[in-house]
């Protein structure tokens, strides 16, 4: 991957002001893993009661540590909970080496924390195929349990940035009955980005207390909506991991059923999955994918997606052309139901395109001056139905070439 | 479209000589459509007793010409038959005035040539979305039906192309039972290349005698393996159409079971087909992805697509960069049966990648090395059973951003 020398011109201000979460404790070192000169692990540690709901890639090649984490995710247990991740190395496609690098890491993080194996959670994200050298991680251990505080998850944010030009933070504080209740979670992901998986890497922590039956289905479904609705490459990515983790510290009690709590978790679930499209590989552009009027809710899904992926989409939208024709052909090869005479295209308020022809309406000047903005928002209305979808992408520029084009080493 | 400025580099070092084919004449003129000081409008005109059979895009939004093609293609007439194609206007997305512009060049070129309309194909290439100015072109068909010649189907080549660098075409003379029989083509196409289709714009020509089903069963059976194996950018044009017209004027009678002219047909298509790819918009390397071992053939096509279409996979190529874990990626993604610690992949004859990790014998120098070749061939075998399938694709290069985010106008 090459050098990352600038900022996303879609980057926020700054890091934002994440709330403690009571019961989560971070930790941030170089360890070398890949990098120099740069804090590459993270470690969590949840105290006891703490519960963990997770998503992950559904790719058929998954990295042995999502493989870890997906055996562990359904069990219960009290004993607290502790998550680790490096940058810089994927351990995906390493053979039997990458789940004796897992095994390696996960006892020894147990050894230090005094938790049980079961409850250890660990992430890599980097380059795949090369042997992970889990003794630097583990050289440096003792140091992280050393600095755990809950004040340090923007280091942790910092920590598991690959290809990233910006550290990904959001949270949310929500009162219910009257008693606080705040999320902070952090995330990384820039490229290889692509829906149908649970985005590259997040990690969500609240003080609100919720069973991990109720916290997984709450996930699962706000999932679909926020990081399966996000795509930068239509790649998608070995290692996707999102870990939400509740220590109940609140004594606040929630379920699936509040209402308050949902919406809070949704917001902080869809402005991570933004800021990943906003740190998309190249990126100039954040792009808005809505279609209305689908004869089903999967059909709007894949009209989304065939518009959000496709390249000559993305390239007019990187030179400010309000190409609304490519819009068409993206709708016209997804496979699912459309009319091309009853379809509309919008670009933000400008009406483009409808009855299967340029609006009368238009004029090229306005597309053109709308494109110029630096959000940009692609309506498509279907005329067949009543179902909806929105999806997130970017623009594809020579900034992506460039970063994945330069030689690996 | 940005000016082409540059010849592909994979392009072939001349047009060949493509034999004239008894019963088919060709012509091009300057009509102005939208590009100047260059041909434009092709027609070719079939004697009578021709057959001729075609496959066309499936986009739900393809183009008024592309309907009216598919709803006289099943007919059978011995009156002959013309065919009129014009490049920089698509005539896709533009409503009814699209159904008129074609009904009025049909019936003009009908009136011109004396032949019935049902027996006139038209194809219009170019940008979507703009109003076809179709008397440009019927201002010019006295000037076309005049210079009808045998021997100017590379002028009809010429006139074919839009962002093509190169005109391209191919032929195939095979002797059946001691008689000759030709087969000549020609193909545009460089961007919007995807699967699912039948590629941009193609005409193969043919003396031999074949009926229209046999003729249209070969053609359709032939497109699988070669047009539909093709993909520059996994966009799929709305007005992609082959048509292949047999003219019977040689007298040598042939059938879909006549495996010499399906031998030599093949080889036209295919290579078609690759020059299309070796035509990709901005690519620098003509890429070959086999996909052996697979559970079933439908597994294949489906791995060999993932790999062919991913944006990082082409990159890394573009940047002669060994980088197989992309590949392991896209096998991952792709939804269809895999075993991460059973797939092995080679880069040409060098084995990269071996029972779910970098081989032993794999050192990356040799990779890199073999990266630098014009034309990379990468094979997966997926050791789970006997079905393959080979597609091929270009690399994803800085050349496609600049062709393809240039403002339209």
């Amino acid at each position: 991957m090459a050098k990352i020398e600038h900022v996303s011109p879609l980057a926020p201000e700054r890091f934002p002001d994440l709330p403690a979460i009571k019961g989560a404790s971070f930790a941030a070192v170089e360890a070398g893993v890949k990098y120099s000169g740069r804090k590459d692990v993270m470690l969590a540690v949840l105290r006891p009661g703490s519960v963990v709901a997770g998503v992950f890639t559904k790719s058929a090649t998954r990295s042995a540590a999502v493989l870890d984490c997906q055996a562990k995710i359904g069990s219960e247990d009290s004993a607290g909970a502790a998550i680790l991740v490096n940058a810089g190395n994927a351990n995906a496609f390493t053979g039997s080496n990458g789940e004796s690098s897992v095994m390696a890491v996960t006892q020894a993080v147990a050894a230090c924390t005094g938790l049980p194996e079961t409850r250890v959670f660990t992430s890599s994200t980097g380059v795949i195929g090369e042997p992970l050298p889990h003794d630097r991680i583990t050289a440096k251990l003792d140091d992280l349990r050393d600095s755990l505080s809950e004040d340090r998850i923007e280091d942790a944010a910092e920590a598991i940035r690959t290809t990233d030009t910006f550290a990904k933070g959001a949270s949310k504080s929500v009162s219910i009955g009257g008693q606080t209740v705040n999320i902070s979670g952090i995330a990384k992901g820039s490229g290889m980005i692509a829906p149908d998986m649970a985005t590259m890497l997040v990690y969500i922590f609240t003080d609100a207390k919720i069973s991990r039956t109720e916290l997984q289905s709450l996930v699962s479904d706000l999932n679909e909506i926020t990081f399966n609705a996000i795509t930068v490459d239509s790649d998608t990515s070995t290692s996707d991991t999102l870990l939400v983790a509740a220590t109940g510290a609140s004594e606040v009690e929630v379920s699936s059923a509040s209402e308050d709590f949902k919406t809070a978790l949704h917001e902080v679930m869809r402005d991570l999955a933004h800021q990943v499209v906003r740190d998309g590989e190249g990126a100039t552009k954040f792009v808005e994918v809505k279609v209305t009027g689908a004869a089903s809710k999967a059909d709007a899904r894949i009209h989304a997606a065939a518009i959000a992926n496709s390249p000559l989409v993305k390239t007019a939208i990187a030179g400010e052309d309000p190409n609304w024709g490519r819009v068409v052909m993206a709708i016209g090869k997804s496979g699912a139901a459309a009319d091309r005479d009853l379809l509309s295209i919008r670009f933000g308020d400008v009406l483009v395109a409808e009855n299967g022809w340029v609006a009368p309406s238009y004029k090229e000047e306005d597309g053109a001056k709308y494109m110029e903005q630096q959000e940009v928002v692609v309506h498509v209305d279907l005329g067949l139905g009543d179902a909806e979808d929105t999806m997130w992408t970017c623009d594809l520029t020579h900034g992506y070439i460039t970063i994945n084009a330069d030689y690996r080493s």
